[in-house]
């Protein structure tokens, strides 16, 4: 059986990502890059972080008497309004939350942070804000990038976080059906650990993998780098234990493919904390795989090596898919070969010779039985060739999976040395695709370039769909002065590009804070007053999570931006015109 | 490239199934069969329906105002007040449906029946009887078997049936991401035949195939024959568009893998016309196969047959599932077997020669390219081999393709003959499946023997799951004096054993009325509270479809049968207990 390569690790800094220790230096290679590309003179390590005593919170809003009845449910122990603790809880991992901390400011951190030991407890706790109108923002792994888990207090008078990590158990595995049930804190490495004993793997491995927890992953419909294999959170959740102001509500069922009624569990699954706390969750477990097989191929162009994902999905046979598909943009196949030391300048050699002048590369993982896993390799081999692929071997792949942890740990030493980073993802529809991808691609780097600095935009397709694919963006760019402004001028500009392709506005960072305001555009007007009504009957307070995933009653009211453009993801708009003509 | 033996059938004759000229009479072995299986004396065919012009319907409580308004909307050729087109709605097409109607009764016929000629027609039809008070029931081919199409009135003066046979065109193909746009009242084989010129299938075929539409698929959340293949109906739908007193409601995206909060297309798939009328509806489409090949194994014992299933779905490659699995349990392969004639009583020999006394016989069939089918049967054949299974070869699965729709036409006569016969489905997950079997199979067999006459009950595995499979349950027995007393007693028995057993109320014939009673044990009071909140905010005057799928507020007061015992589907119960231990 091949390990997953992934391990636990201590919990995240203050300031950035996961253990500090385990983050390797930019080496002289990327410096030189980042000097030429964004045409910054100085990339030394100049903005470090404030010092954890310089950071700023606020008096804990919270009277005694309110900590006393909190200390009552949990145990002491487990009720902290230390500023270490609040400074911990602060916000999430995007970059604004990171350049806000890192500049000392902590003044959004909740007034306490509590560690329930159980279900039981978390509904105590939840009763008790609701009778003390108190909001409750929901805390799993803390790596959200779109505000999800900012401590917000809405209309209330305090905000108490519920770090779920005390939640962290396998409580059952059914072998027979293939599903396992933990509490919701578990975090990913502990889930594989917990599962490795009974030979099955949950394979949901998301770059946040080390730090997030399995009721992050279903409350965000979260997608994982190999969920083109294993499914995304949401296609392997079978069932979820939810505490809610309105009491505990069991959603989805054991039962496969039931017809009784709507689906309530897809209420649950991405409802990011509004209207409620996951505590347990059922889901899919699949065999942990034999071998792990890799293959990488480079096309002529971005577009011929989206065309050669299609392929591979459509006329492969069903079970043939790679579980990992990646395809990076001329840009990202640029920016890893320069990178990548003289290995990839002899490939980048190679390829040019073959006429790849600006080659997009393509990394695939298939997992399984041994000769299975090299069996259908052989088959989607046959595939990309025939769509203009050339084959590069297994070297690339393993290169990826080797650093796949590691980005996060990158942003940090980049904001350091002055350099702005950040990512976001949309989804497209095949015949949409391209069109999304250079519309979101001009979109970022107008908006990086609209004060005269130079910028670096670089794609990939992470996720391959029967109807469409991912495309996830990383941007680069000199971190202007207002740095949390430049991150909104971007972001505003990609975010009105996505709604204008008709793409979704997010395909696995959730919609949190940062994408409110474009929700109505999604999913209609109505839908977002179907969304209010669920989240009425089960947080009648409105305690939980305020602000986040639901956008205000009038649109626009808390300064929110209004999208350019009316939706139009809905095919059925697009025939809507026809619709009574004979 | 094959055909799927599907074609298009006049609309269903009023008393029962389909065009019965296409009906084809029980042969001397069946009615020996009955004789002696069902201790029968009399199997003539005394028990016609009434004449036509017999059957009671009401007088139309709608007034000449009302129906001008009506008449405006769709034009006046399309509302009719008239005795056979009411007859022809009155219900659907479930044994006392049919029993209440073939003995004259339609006193629960609408007081009109409307055919909107498109979305725009249908809400407007939606707001004028939000406004006048009356109940509206959407109509697509009127085959539920669970009252989903009953007329009732709730507490409106009222009701007006909805037919959508004039919605029946394919909108829009799009061959590159596999999508297909309809209107929602088009029927199956009205959907083959449209997207056959352009290489597709959409692959559902529930035996109601010819007669239901694709808004009822998307409404009741269906499976068809070959769904482990293709997938259930609420696997296929990408987006919906719904018609609601609300206003018009887009529900899905066509942006595959979207994190943008709850799925809200789940709470409108399986919504049963409770919320508005789905109007057109976006699927997933699968090239059309190439060819199809079938297989049949003989397993000495109903349960070592499932474990094969089971092993089937485990062991073999991802894509080797076939898309049809059937397997009969010892009841069903003996009535299968005992009607066949001279060559299923050869077969029979020939199992008990090898050990076989009481077979389950498994029937299978794969589709996809030529050679592909092939291979993929031949990989299958290992499994079932290894599982115990003796192959029979292809015929025993091409026999019961060429009667796969034929069902229901043999209830027709069957009714006609005195012999009541009905069916009832459920699903369980693989650990559970044994024991939901035997005690869901008592009950039917206790309560149709309660007063004393012979019954027979036949079951079959038809949809696979990673997680378990489905159970259907056909029986016959005598139909008694009051056959709907009869009915009421088999199913409250059936109901009761599947709630206990923690399995689903219904795994592909919806909830409807006759579910209704056991929805709360399955999702919970409070998940019943969350669909009325939905239902209120599209639906605020509760006009759409009322009685269906939503029990009513104070559980039992309707004078519904409340379960025997408290629901146990959700997995998380079974560890609520171990919950705060450490």
């Amino acid at each position: 059986m091949v390990t997953h390569l992934t391990e636990e690790i201590s919990r995240s800094v203050w300031y950035g990502w996961g253990d500090p220790a385990r983050a390797r230096p930019l080496n002289a290679g990327a410096l030189e890059f980042l000097r030429r590309t964004l045409r910054l003179t100085d990339v030394s390590a100049a903005h470090p972080p404030v010092a954890l005593a310089a950071v700023r919170v606020g008096p804990c809003a919270l009277g005694e008497e309110v900590l006393a009845e909190l200390r009552a449910i949990t145990g002491p122990e487990h009720v902290s309004t230390g500023a270490t603790e609040r400074i911990l809880h602060a916000g999430g991992k995007s970059t604004p939350d990171l350049l806000r901390r890192r500049s000392g400011d902590a003044l959004g951190a909740p007034d306490a942070v509590v560690l329930p030991g159980g279900s039981g407890e978390v509904g105590e706790v939840l009763a008790l804000c609701a009778r003390r109108k108190l909001a409750v923002v929901p805390f799993g792994g803390g790596t959200s990038v779109v505000g999800g888990v900012e401590a917000l207090r809405g209309p209330f008078a305090g905000v108490v976080t519920l770090d779920l990590r005390r939640l962290d158990r396998l409580l059952h595995v059914d072998p027979l059906s293939r599903t396992a049930t933990f509490e919701a804190g578990i975090r990913g490495p502990a889930i594989e650990a917990a599962l490795a004993p009974h030979g099955f793997t949950l394979g949901h491995f998301p770059q946040s993998h080390q730090e997030a927890t399995l009721g992050g992953y279903v409350a965000t419909r979260s997608a994982g780098q190999a969920s083109t294999g294993y499914g995304r959170s949401d296609q392997l959740v079978k069932a979820v234990h939810l505490e809610t102001p309105a009491g505990p509500f069991d959603a989805g069922s054991l039962a496969p493919g039931s017809a009784a009624g709507p689906r309530l569990l897809d209420a649950v699954v991405g409802s990011e904390g509004t209207l409620g706390v996951i505590t347990r969750a059922t889901v899919k477990v699949s065999p942990a795989p034999a071998d792990r097989v890799y293959g990488a191929w480079s096309f002529p162009t971005f577009e011929a090596g989206a065309q050669a994902l299609r392929r591979l999905r459509h006329d492969g046979a069903r079970g043939d898919l790679p579980h990992v598909c990646r395809l990076s943009d001329t840009d990202e196949t640029a920016s890893t070969f320069k990178l990548g030391g003289w290995k990839t300048r002899t490939l980048s050699r190679y390829l040019r010779g073959r006429g790849q002048t600006t080659p997009a590369l393509a990394l695939f993982v298939w997992e399984g039985g041994r000769r299975e896993a090299r069996a259908r390799r052989r088959r989607g081999a046959r595939i990309l060739r025939r769509a203009g692929g050339i084959p590069l071997g297994p070297l690339p792949g393993k290169s990826w999976e080797h650093g796949r942890f590691s980005g996060p740990y990158r942003r940090d030493e980049l904001l350091t040395r002055g350099v702005y980073v950040e990512t976001l993802e949309t989804a497209a529809t095949w015949g949409r695709l391209e069109e999304t991808y250079a519309s979101v691609r001009g979109a970022i780097l107008g908006a990086l370039q609209a004060n005269g600095g130079a910028a670096y935009v670089q794609t990939h397709v992470s996720h391959v769909y029967s109807d469409g694919a991912s495309l996830y963006f990383t941007f680069l760019a000199g971190l202007e002065k207002d740095g949390l402004a430049q991150n909104a001028r971007v972001k505003a500009a990609a975010s009105s590009a996505i709604v204008e392709a008709g793409a979704t506005i997010t395909h696995h960072h959730a919609v949190g804070l940062d994408h409110a305001p474009y929700l109505a555009a999604e999913i209609g007007e109505l839908g977002v007053r179907v969304l209010r009504s669920i989240k009425d009957t089960l947080d009648p307070g409105g305690i939980m999570n305020p602000g986040k995933l639901i956008p205000p009653e009038t649109p626009g009211a808390a300064g929110a931006p209004i999208p350019a453009a009316p939706p139009s993801t809905i095919t059925t708009r697009d025939t809507a015109d026809t619709e009574d003509t004979p």
